[in-house]
Parts: structure tokens; sequence; C-alpha cells
């Protein structure tokens, strides 16, 4: 049997930087975190965009894990070959092969700490659900998003996205240290647990599942011309109904949300997201019953079946 | 005589993004904000930053006014040149000349709205004492810090710079818009009344003297092994005092203030201001006589004597 390893990744957007300084100090500090005896490489995803102060170079890496792209070592295109490198180095059938990978991620949103999942993979669901039901984090849900693809955990077997917000890009801030410390703790803790088959999984979870984004309002030439409201600023997770304030616009103009389903809005003003012409996403929350079979996958991956 | 321009500078750093903003829309929409018949210019400092979504490219454009760089128009250096160029263009005696500058930054730090003025310039302390009268801003005197030179207002006979946070670099934020725009406009009513000698001086101006700044813990390799305590995090202008906290390093230690001497900090975990090697600076509270000679300073500039 091969021995399991936890890809654990942070700075895949170079302005992210609490995860990375957290993977410093704990090369320094080999007792910080208690890894449980899970056998971890710690890497940064995006090293020259960490260099240069930006999300990235040519291209958002995290939209980069396409499966079309990924003999793409000679691309002039830095986030192609790091991507390519990536997966040839750290993948299930790479040279130093990961089963599960773990990528943190900082937000401008108030998301406060969640996962993110793409898609329904079983064993995802299932670490998110032992997480959850942990530390009672969100799960985002992302799917049926034809314009975000490309997702760095996908090409893992099992792998969560990490989220945790307000803090502006560049910015180290001791809560959000302290909260990803947390979090890695707890991953550790419960793989662990799962490789001496001491788990223990809820009976039911909740995930936001993602419908739809929307865009900024915008001006006839594409500009923005509004910006998020004052109201709507910083209330990622809460309700939002028809007639709520959206936008505001300079002119004086409220936009508000006119449609008569309601939604949970999620990465409220994320700053990287004004070029993906996103201003939030909407999400429905919904309990969902744990399947077995998301157990299964997830000690049959641990155990190397 | 001349007609008086006022240089309305943002994004001098790039990717401080709500001031240039505020611009474009004032610019679609002229009655946006009442310039009082002030003739204004409105720029972006640094246009190819803005398009990077970086600070700068090579250089701190708010460093880069310096005496012997100014015949720099051929510079390899972007800053340089761009610093030259501006002064060429909009100083007093260059093509369009403004007599004041005012620039607009927005940092990561809690500082609320304040002014900062570098030096003790007869005409900024009294253009700063009539905002101060009338908004209440604390204004930090920025002077005697050898590391920290070459700031675009100085190569005006009279300028400030707004200052307002918390934001994240790169991100628009409702509050911060309207703050700016407050300032503006009441930037421009005074101007407006110094102009029709219809102006009130206070009698006394606090002032945040700058005293020092302080670096953030090292290693021995110089990397950053610590970060600003909770405690001390967005408590910008709050008194430090003896035994208070200032940093916190993942290994449980705290460092605190261990001076006798109390001060004011500002600009706490600034995040352009890692690379300075500066954590937060510290300031005294002083309470000045208005002087007779700041007014008379302003009054002759505005009316081109």
């Amino acid at each position: 049997m091969k021995q399991l390893q936890v890809l654990l990744v942070a700075g895949t957007h170079g302005n992210e930087i609490n995860g990375i300084w957290l993977f410093d100090e704990w090369k320094k500090s080999p007792f910080l975190i208690n890894s449980h005896g899970i056998q971890t490489l710690k890497i940064i995803g995006n090293p020259e965009a960490k260099k240069a102060g930006t999300r990235y170079i040519h291209n958002d890496l995290n939209r980069s894990f396409k499966r079309e792209t990924f003999s793409s070592l000679n691309s002039s295109n830095y986030e192609e070959r790091r991507a390519s490198e990536l997966v040839n180095l750290y993948g299930e059938a790479g040279e130093n092969p990961c089963q599960i990978a773990i990528d943190f991620h900082t937000t401008t949103a108030s998301m406060g700490s969640c996962l993110v999942v793409y898609g329904r993979r079983d064993a995802d669901l299932a670490l998110a659900s032992l997480i959850q039901n942990q530390l009672g984090l969100p799960i985002y849900l992302h799917e049926s998003d034809q314009k975000q693809t490309g997702f760095l955990v996908e090409s893992w077997p099992c792998g969560l996205v990490v989220e945790i917000g307000p803090v502006g890009q560049s910015l180290l801030n001791s809560r959000i240290i302290l909260q990803t410390k947390l979090i890695l703790e707890t991953l550790m803790e419960q793989i662990h647990k799962v490789k001496n088959f001491n788990l223990f999984f809820p009976e039911k979870l909740v995930i936001h599942r993602h419908i739809k984004s929307i865009d900024y309002p915008k001006d006839k030439d594409g500009n923005l011309d509004g910006y998020v409201h004052s109201l709507r600023q910083s209330k990622d997770w809460q309700e939002l109904k028809k007639g709520d304030e959206l936008f505001y616009k300079l002119s004086g103009e409220t936009i508000r949300f006119e449609e008569q389903e309601s939604y949970i809005p999620v990465f409220i003003n994320e700053a990287a997201y004004v070029e993906k012409n996103i201003a939030m996403s909407f999400t429905k929350r919904e309990l969902w019953n744990f399947k077995q079979s998301w157990r299964q996958s997830l000690i049959d991956l641990v155990h190397q079946k």
C-alpha cells in the first residue's frame, strides 16, 4: 500500500498570503501544527505571482487546471505551465503523488471561514461533512457554472478549497491566520481518523448550492457605474429577498433585487471577481442526507484501495 | 491674475481605486460634485500601475518626486518618468499650472478619514485647518523621516494627502467612496471660500506629529516572523502605552510595547508598508495655535499674488 500524501497549497493566488505565511512558520517550527502523522506536502501555488504581489501573471491559476492544456509545460502562459507542472509533480500519477489536495484561499468578501467543493464528488462531500461536523463551517457547492472551470482541486481525486475572509489582498491578518490554522489542524485530525477508521460522519449536511452569479451595474460602454450597496456589503450568507438593496449608483439610484425567489448571496464584492463580471453569487441553502457511498469513497482513497 | 487651478490626483498608487472610480463618475456626471466654480484637473497618478492592478511598476510613485530625478523624462524607471511628466504638465511652472494638489489615497489600516501634511508649510496647514474645522478629521504631520521622502504633494506650492481606510487594495467600497466624495466637496467649498475671503479659520488645530516607525518582528534571516496582535489591529489613533500588545508570534509569544513614553499609532498593518519595513508609525497628539501667517500664505496662493 502506498502512503497517503496530502497536498497543501497556499498562494494559488499570489496576493492571498496568509496561508503562505502560516506554511513558512510551520516549516520553521514543525510542531506548530499537529499533522497527526499524516504525510503532507506544503507548496506555494503561484510563486511568480507571489513575488509580483499579484493574483496571477497571465491567467488565474485556479481556472487553469483544464485537461486540454495539461501538456503545456512549454506554454508561454505561466499559469498553464504551472498547472501542468503541479499535476506532473503532485498529481495522482505524478512524481510525488498526492491523493488529497487542500487549497487555502482568502477573500475580500465577509465569508468568514468556509469550504468550497466543486461538483458532487463522493470523497469531497465526505471530507467536507467531517469538517462541517467539527467546525460548523458552511459548504459552498460550486457547480453548473460553465464560465468558471479549471479549479486546482478538481485535478486531484479529492480536494477542497478553504476560503476565509474578509481580508485585503496582500495583507496579513491575525484573525485570518488563526482561522486558517484551526481548519488545517481539523483537516489533519479528521484525515487521521479516517485512516484509523475512527470516524464519525453526520447524518445531514448543509449545502449552499451555487445557482448563478450577477454582475455589477455597467454603463453603455461596459464600465462599472455602481457598486455594492452599503446594506448588502458584508452580508454574505444572509438571505436576499425581493426588494432588498443590491447596488448603489452615485446618481443616487438604488438598484434592488427584483426576483420572486430568495437566495443566499456569497462572495459579495470580492475584489478579484470584478474582472470576472461577478459582483456576488447566489446560492440555495439545502439540507442533504449523508450518503454511505461518500464515506466509502473517502475511506478507499485514504487507504489507497 | 492667472486662474487658480487645483490638481486632483487619484490612483497615485494603482491599486487604490476608489478615488479613480469617483473621478470617472464625476466626469460622466459633472454635477455629481459641486466644485463651487473652482477649476480642477482630475488625473490618475499612476495609470500603468492601475492597468497592472499593482501599487507601482518600478518604484512607489509617491516616493518618486525628488528634485534630483526631475529631468528624468527618459528614465527607464516608469515612476521617475511619470513624476517628471506630472511636474512638467501640472506643476506651478508647468504647461497647465496648478497651485494646489490634493492626492487621494486609501489604506488597509483602520485610519478612517484623515489628512496627511508633509513638513510644516504654511498654506498646507491653513488648508488642513479649514478641513479639520469642518469635518473634524485628524491631521497626520509627516516630517523628520529621512527614509520616506519624495511625496507628490511636496512638488506643488500647497498640497494635502487624503487617506481613507480600511479598505483592501483594488477593492471598491461604498463607505470609502462616500467618504472620499465628502472630503472632496468640503475641499472645493473651503477653497471657494478662501477665494471669496469668506473664510473662517479655527484658533487651534490638533496635529498628530510623526515621531518614528517600527518594523514587524523578523527572524535571523530577516523574514517576518510575527504579525500585528489582534488587540492592536484596527486600533489606529488609540493610545499605545507601556505593556500594551504589539505583535504576536505563532510560537505563542506576545511582543509588547516596552517604552515609557506613550504614542498614538497610525497606519497599523498597512499592506503596502510591509516592504518598507513599517508595521505602524508612532505619533504625538498636539494642540497647536493657528498662525496668521498660515492664513496669509493660503490667501496669497489662491489669489495668485
